[in-house]
């Protein structure tokens, strides 16, 4: 199976990336972490985004916040997809960090979840692996139907705690 | 080769969206295009994208503006690959079209790409079927350096014109 | 008399939407909670939406957050009142739920609250409710009374506590 | 039948608000059009408000734009349904009659619509008659299903000019 | 003298308002507080409004959150210099009172300070009292000269500490 | 009768602030223009400011765009009481000037009316200078009754044209 | 004396970017113009900058839009002062351009002019040259006189024609 | 070498501001630091920037929240490069402070770092000071080199502890 790739800016990131981590475990895709920022180690970022192909991956994540570039810059050099995480920091709530991952020039997309959506962003690129992989889709459709389930049972709970009529 | 699906809330998104048709074919990716919209043809969006993935299709990409709803409501019910293109309409300047589609909770991503991004989004599809198909793959990688190309022609120009020193 | 549901998202938005159940408590509005996600249980929620007239209910109250679509999916099938509560979460300080729930296309009105507005929901469910009944439109107007004459013992005790001339 | 009312502070409001009166046309119901400022006619709009529950009226629907007042001010002098419409205007594009309309305080909750959503204002206004009213309940769900069918019209012709596989 | 009323919507705007009574009391001018709802006792916001110039008032503070229509109420209902406080609520940061206070239409302006500028509400009250009464003006430029005298001592002990060259 | 004094940052700020000049005219209330610039002609600005209550103004309205800092800077150098009137310039809707002018720091308020907001901004220097002249404020009550008239006026019409029950 | 690049993103900026031009001729300051898109181009964006001081560049002007990456990279590669220019293009105004340009993380500042600002950032650029060049310093006092001077003369055409008392 | 003054508006400023003086001792670049506010010490403000070219600066550090016009202010008074640090208060996550500072008119640029982005500034100054210091710019290109190594030393922690393939 091919390999998805998890790369973030600052190792500051961690904490709302490794969401990620658990999402690819629990569907069994290899995947490899990195710490590379477009602006501090240009140089690294952008040989690990030429070779991302051919070393195996299928998908390539990435998460930065305010000025975010890391996707965009890992996008201009590979043309596996690129799925951004806009990371909120300290200002601005995030909407920096959004506008900087998404509204990318004709050419070079950068497939963006929400702000620190780190396990969307991992459900994704196991979507886009499972495009051509029929067991790993058949996995994506019994997680679907557990998180209704989990939905249902929340709804149980409440219906008999709050419906009196 | 697998099918991408293009649907849009409404008619009146097709110019915005007729951007992506031309990309598909330029790479020769087969497509369907659709009208169906997550609050008036609730039935037909999801009967839709219950039955993408067994009906050929490996991406699918909604388009829709204001409280864009549609890319989320067809994710709801496939989990294939959906690439929302959040439509620019007569207020906000799509501001509320890309929080409408970026910002999906945990469990249902959306590949959102820029407002009005609808070239992106149709070579995002691209890429995501690329991943399995190195013929695509190739032509991906021939596109980025013709576009490489096409900028270094246009620097040539502006060079010569404007640089006297 | 009719009764009013009241659907979230997800069950974490309850501490947001419990201050409509004691508004609708105090009018004496029978109402049902539950926990349906437009994304997570699609099935659910529309099949709530659409028997939700003939079940007996006169309007329908729906609180989420982020990518609030939950309104505007129950909108979408039933022609009863919804009435949107757009949820604050961990980032953007609810403006992407508000412009989710408020911006919706022609055909399909969600009324749409204040952030976390979860009190006047309930309020505007009443009202809506006291269109076709005197005795609640009575309760209405007390209450009113009610409320002006608080704020106006506030008045006396900021007054009294400041008003030296 | 109960009555709407059109509230508009202005009557450059009127492009936007027409819009209103072709829906409640179209659904018979009877309708009444006014012109009254919150800031500049106070005491006429504050008149209006305090009787037209017993005037007749079954909901108002209150259309401003920049600080948008109206819909609040009527909302605190009646206890009807009162549907704000933010109107767009010179600058900001209707985000400050948006939150003015909105973001009410606890107790006088005003069910905003979309900027310039006037015709979603009005359909609003007919389900809150629709409530205790079936037949106009029956012409709500007519209308629907020809708004599916419309879009279904539009799918048609879409697909038959861009589907070629 | 005249003297100054500072209208609140709530009580609990208390503790943002509060700086402005201060003020007032350095400069001694005399001042009313009042609560009184633009929503909830529209009335005696309104009767205060009309009869504010003839008992006295030379000028009125109004502080309000959220969708913040008390200023604009009031100056609805007076031709005196009202100054409005937009006052931070629990979301949007007081984005939604600072437009709801600012963007008055033609013919009923407000005088808005910043969010949550109590302090400089009641200065610029003492500035409009000012403008007749020479012994206030005089009081004012004193503290201009104290407050530019408090900086520059902050300099001081800032230079010194910092500066070495 | 003091002076207002109206300051643009810019003589392409002439067609908004020209507004200001007939309301002016309209209540007999004698005012100067001057173009001067913060950044540009900080030392008139600063000379015109500091002599302005002496050379017998009784309030400066000062209008600017994008980083607008006329007013601010005008506030810093007098005690008058000074008017803000953002000005909408090419980019961001005056939602920069706005911000720019109205958020002004403890000890210098600004008095800050809707972008673009000329007429109000001269109304509020009428006001300012009626609070001492009796006259002035008859005046201004006068044109209150004549603008609800107006509005009454305009009802009648939309009334007569709409109203068919 | 160094030179200035001017590096743009697309052709397409050009209309923003050429007011940059004159303000660099107006001073006598050698520049060079140059196409290079920090994500179609980004091996010759790199090149560029990597080289920028030893081919004996003083400054580096970036412009771009949308996602402005642009400075960023360039600043990434280089320790010359990099200074940004936000483009505006079809959505939003500019402000994604401007928070993808302004938000840079530590280690990597890039020069923030205002949205569409091509001739500050120019004067900018002559302002760092001009720190170790008496002369250039020299024609930047000049210059300013003459900007003064200008807007005095402003000042007095619409003094004269405004000024009646 | 040219010393660097760093202004800010308050002493509360302090410390985000402090993040610059360890850049510049790093650096050994001398600098000086000065409380004064735009608003509360205009005279002291411009005293300062009018004489700072003379008085041995090559570059001024503005640091200023709210309506920000420190940088703006010192810029209009003198011709050395003037470097703007919005800083983030208590209301609006700084977008305001960012507003006031970059939005500059033409003649008179700010160059403008990330909200609270002290460090940067500091290093912009440096590197301003770089163009004509040959051993300042060996000494930022060994800072690059050692940034970018400790990047890769993060990288090395986080690859050896997550990546398992």
């Amino acid at each position: 199976m091919k390999k998805v790739a998890i790369i973030m800016g600052s190792d500051s990131d961690l904490p709302v990336v490794e969401k990620a981590f658990s999402v690819l475990e629990e569907y069994g895709v290899p995947f490899e972490v990195h710490v590379y920022s477009a602006h501090r180690t240009p140089v690294e970022a952008r040989d690990f985004s030429v070779n991302a192909r051919e070393n195996g991956f299928g998908a390539v994540i990435a998460a930065a916040g305010k000025a975010a570039h890391l996707a965009g810059a890992i996008a201009a050099n590979t043309t596996l997809p690129v799925i951004g995480i806009p990371v909120k920091s300290s200002t601005l709530d995030g909407l920096d960090a959004l506008l900087s991952t998404v509204q990318m020039p004709s050419g070079i997309p950068v497939a963006t979840v929400a702000i620190d959506g780190a396990a969307n962003a991992a459900l994704l690129a196991v979507q886009i692996l499972a495009v051509s992989d029929e067991e790993l889709a058949k996995k994506l459709a019994d997680s679907r139907a557990k998180a209704a389930q989990a939905v249902l049972e929340k709804n149980k709970l409440v219906s008999e705690k709050y419906n009196k009529y």
